[in-house]
């Protein structure tokens, strides 16, 4: 292992902009359970800072991953180059993959995300996603970028086991033999609706402010509703795409 | 209207920190609708920033409201005293009520936090308990501050119908006759588990990254499991409350 340069340092903390993500098509990855999550899939590592505990707690894993180059830096070195206020063990600077499949299949059930704007939100709809083993999401082009360090937290590993294609919604939507649902204050009461499970379909996710956009309500085939017993006037996004799910699976 | 000394602009922007808000018992309200749900209940109002927009759209409610201070501010000084990036409209200094009810008694559904320490996640459950007609809450000591900007925020208007006590968490599970439900991996899978809507009961909602902790464990009556059907491997704390409320009104 080598000594982190000042030049590398600020390589990494370049990472932290959206613009040097894109141009250098490399992410962070930041903490222990994300980064262990990381070194076990066939993600390529460019770099990996280690502290001296984590080095000793996971050396197998860390031989056992393609990995370009290691450094051990102490927490305070960790910190400074990490968007976490404080990160005492590890981070990781990934090789974006290649663009993911983009076309549903029939029998499949996928997420589609009109316009997610909070980086928490896109995160934590990633992980309960990959709960209720929905392992494909679509996502609008105005959609919070995947790599966004915000994002790849709040997924808890998760980013690794679901794909997440970013294209042009309307074209999907609008062509898929699938059928689409949305959720809606006045459709079909999600507790007593029978989704047929083995037909697959494409849950369309609406913007946090504003739903699901004009453009793509008329191919909404199945309009669902979640009970409301209070008196709040909408959900949260992640919040209602995980009761959709939870909903989805009640009979399986 | 008058306008906006240099010294009020400080004294606001004081109340971005815990230690003012609680020395001054005062707390901001910022954004369009949060500040109508505000102005349109009993809360009493010290200060009251509005754009021309927002004076001309709202004077009915502002007419109306318990305020003592209204200044008209321009868009740009709005944002340089609020926690926003941009804030167009409205920001409100509101005076903190007092402490709430903190028994649960027989018949009711109560949420119990047990050191939930993200800000948009305690928003966004005190939003999803109004959703799902929960109107009592209990926080541990160490739960994050209901009057941190981004939980007011994240509640998007219902801290107003919700009460939050903090309380110690322990001197209330200990000794209450309702059942206390938790979620754990192992427990009874909450999508058969039959509730008893009448006898109502608490939720403790564990901490993000430690659960339920060790002290309170003990007084879970039922151990409850959201099924899962992928890899991830646990639910974001939110993400968890929001599909058991869900499954208590199932069958409402």
């Amino acid at each position: 292992m080598i000594a982190l340069s000042k030049n590398k340092a600020k390589f990494i903390k370049s990472l932290h902009i959206k613009k040097y993500r894109k141009q250098e098509q490399l992410f962070l990855v930041e903490g222990t359970k994300s980064v262990l999550e990381l070194l076990n899939a066939n993600y390529q590592v460019i770099m990996l800072l280690v502290s001296q505990k984590f080095w000793h707690q996971h050396q197998n894993v860390i031989s056992s991953a393609n990995i370009q180059e290691i450094f051990e830096v102490s927490p305070a070195q960790l910190s400074s180059v990490s968007t976490f206020k404080q990160n005492q063990d590890v981070l990781a600077v990934a090789k974006m993959p290649d663009q993911k499949k983009i076309k549903p299949a029939a029998g499949e059930w996928w997420l589609a995300l009109d316009n997610i704007q909070d980086p928490g939100n896109l995160g934590t709809i990633i992980r309960t996603a990959d709960w209720y083993g929905i392992t494909n999401i679509i996502a609008s082009m105005e959609t919070a970028e995947l790599y966004n360090p915000k994002v790849i937290h709040a997924t808890m590993g998760s980013f690794i086991r679901v794909n997440i294609a970013y294209y042009e919604l309307n074209e999907v939507i609008k062509s898929t033999p699938l059928n689409v649902f949305g959720a809606y204050l006045d459709g079909v009461n999600i507790h007593t609706y029978e989704f047929d499970e083995a037909s697959g379909g494409i849950f369309l996710v609406g913007n946090e402010a504003k739903g699901i956009s004009a453009d793509l309500e008329q191919f909404v085939s199945v309009k669902l509703s979640i009970p409301r017993f209070g008196q709040a006037e909408s959900l949260n996004a992640g919040i209602a795409t995980a009761v959709i799910l939870d909903n989805l699976r009640k009979y399986s």
